[in-house]
């Protein structure tokens, strides 16, 4: 029963779900038909975590951690992502994306920091599925539940990948499996951060901490509260608000693009291969 | 009934799917809160129709083409979208991607022409929503049905986008629709191609014709025939297992990425914002 905050535990059973997580990974190669994965390494907690899972589903042999810094990535990064793929026994690459930031935005004066940020996001997902097609290799992805309902990924960019292992885990959760799994304390202590400009930091974008976000989230979308219900429980208002507004404003994010439908079955809306189609 | 290939009738009542087409940009557009949008034009067909549609929903002031040439782009292409965008009375922007291309495989030897592909169609995904975000423009997607279907494109590159207007249009329907709204004609009678090379054409690449393969694409996905069924009406079996292989191999071109279930709601399983929210 959930009377306050404080009622909310968003423990795991991590030995389980670690399980359930490897078990996901080794079917979903199984079934498309590869061996070899590869995943975006930034150095932060997520990625981290997808390294750790994605190594101990299929084997350090077979997974790859490409480290993709750009102009505006600290060095610190960097490090810690060779701190983690050395822990996890996977191979590190390390290649940069400032030369196609360069070609995309030399000439152009007064680029904000979110044309950046997504443009680097996109850019790691070129060099990822380049090197996926090279190498017969799936790209792993690693945006956890909270950004994914938040909408805090870029479309088509970090949101973008073939599989997601950690999707349905909060991000306090994230951190959790992560201790559960002994990444290096360092990368689980660090403040969460995009690394798009020095300082930056999830909780500071955001206007709150993970801790309170996760558990509201938890409320309106697992457990379906009303915002007044979340109020009863002591959320405030404003918070629950904007909250809400911001994963409406991000559904576009989590779906398809829009088709409009002119014919009997149409892809996206009631063309699905495994119900539908007996072949 | 259809007991012969002949009996396939894939032809529209124009006017009133056009109708829909405009309706659901309109609406699309409304309920998302924009009023401009955003469209690479190559040259061919498909975003030919794209340009044409939009325009005819939104106004051509409303309408920016960007014609995004890459090192292996025709120079006829971009005279076929300067064509294009004059009739439909559409702002055209040039902005080549070949620097992007040059600095992702600077130094890279033995890159073959499927990534090459894959990279260009991401470079103009990436252009197409930097636009989108300077100008709070929607990018407009311009993937037919039979290209859907086929897997034909590539996945976050091409078929990246936010709304879809051609997305339930074969590729013949597409074609019959671009006649009725009198595009160039010299943009309708070229062979599709995806223009990657000197000399593609989809139909020499995939090795059918259009016509045929949308009146099994029709008989298979819309009415739900069997394999058997196909070849009773005509069909040669070893093109029907072809194209069967084609679209059940590319059900991730046409799918988020996957998630493993572990909370009480997944986002891309049984999170649905229309459904199941009440906020």
């Amino acid at each position: 029963m959930i009377r306050t905050i404080d009622d909310i535990d968003l423990s795991l059973d991590d030995a389980q779900a670690v399980g359930v997580i490897c078990n996901f990974i080794v079917d979903q190669f199984h079934k498309k038909g590869f061996y070899a994965a590869v995943i975006g390494l930034s150095g932060g907690l997520d990625s981290a975590l997808g390294v750790a899972v994605a190594a101990e589903a299929l084997g350090p042999r077979h997974v790859t951690a490409l480290a993709m810094p750009s102009a505006e990535s600290s060095k610190a990064s960097l490090e810690d992502a060779r701190l983690v793929a050395k822990q996890c026994g996977v191979r590190l690459l390390v290649e940069p994306i400032d030369s196609m930031e360069h070609a995309l935005f030399d000439g152009t004066t007064g680029v904000d920091r979110v044309r950046i940020g997504n443009a680097a996001a996109r850019f790691r997902m070129i060099r990822l599925f380049d090197h996926s097609h090279r190498h017969h290799a799936l790209v792993i992805g690693t945006s956890n539940k909270t950004e994914l309902l938040l909408g805090y990924g870029t479309w088509y960019g970090d949101l973008a990948s073939a599989v997601n292992p950690i999707g349905d885990l909060f991000k306090t959760q994230v951190r959790e499996m992560a201790s559960f799994l002994a990444l290096p304390q360092r990368i689980i202590d660090k403040p969460p951060s995009a690394d798009l400009w020095p300082g930056q930091t999830d909780e500071g974008e955001i206007g709150y901490d993970y801790e309170t976000i996760d558990k509201l989230l938890y409320l309106l979308v697992d457990r379906e509260f009303s915002l007044e219900a979340t109020l009863g429980v002591g959320f405030k208002e404003t918070m629950v608000r904007d909250i809400i507004r911001r994963v409406t404003a991000s559904q576009f994010k989590r779906s398809l693009p829009a088709i409009p439908k002119i014919s009997l079955k149409t892809v996206g809306i009631d063309f699905h291969l495994a119900r539908d189609w007996g072949h």
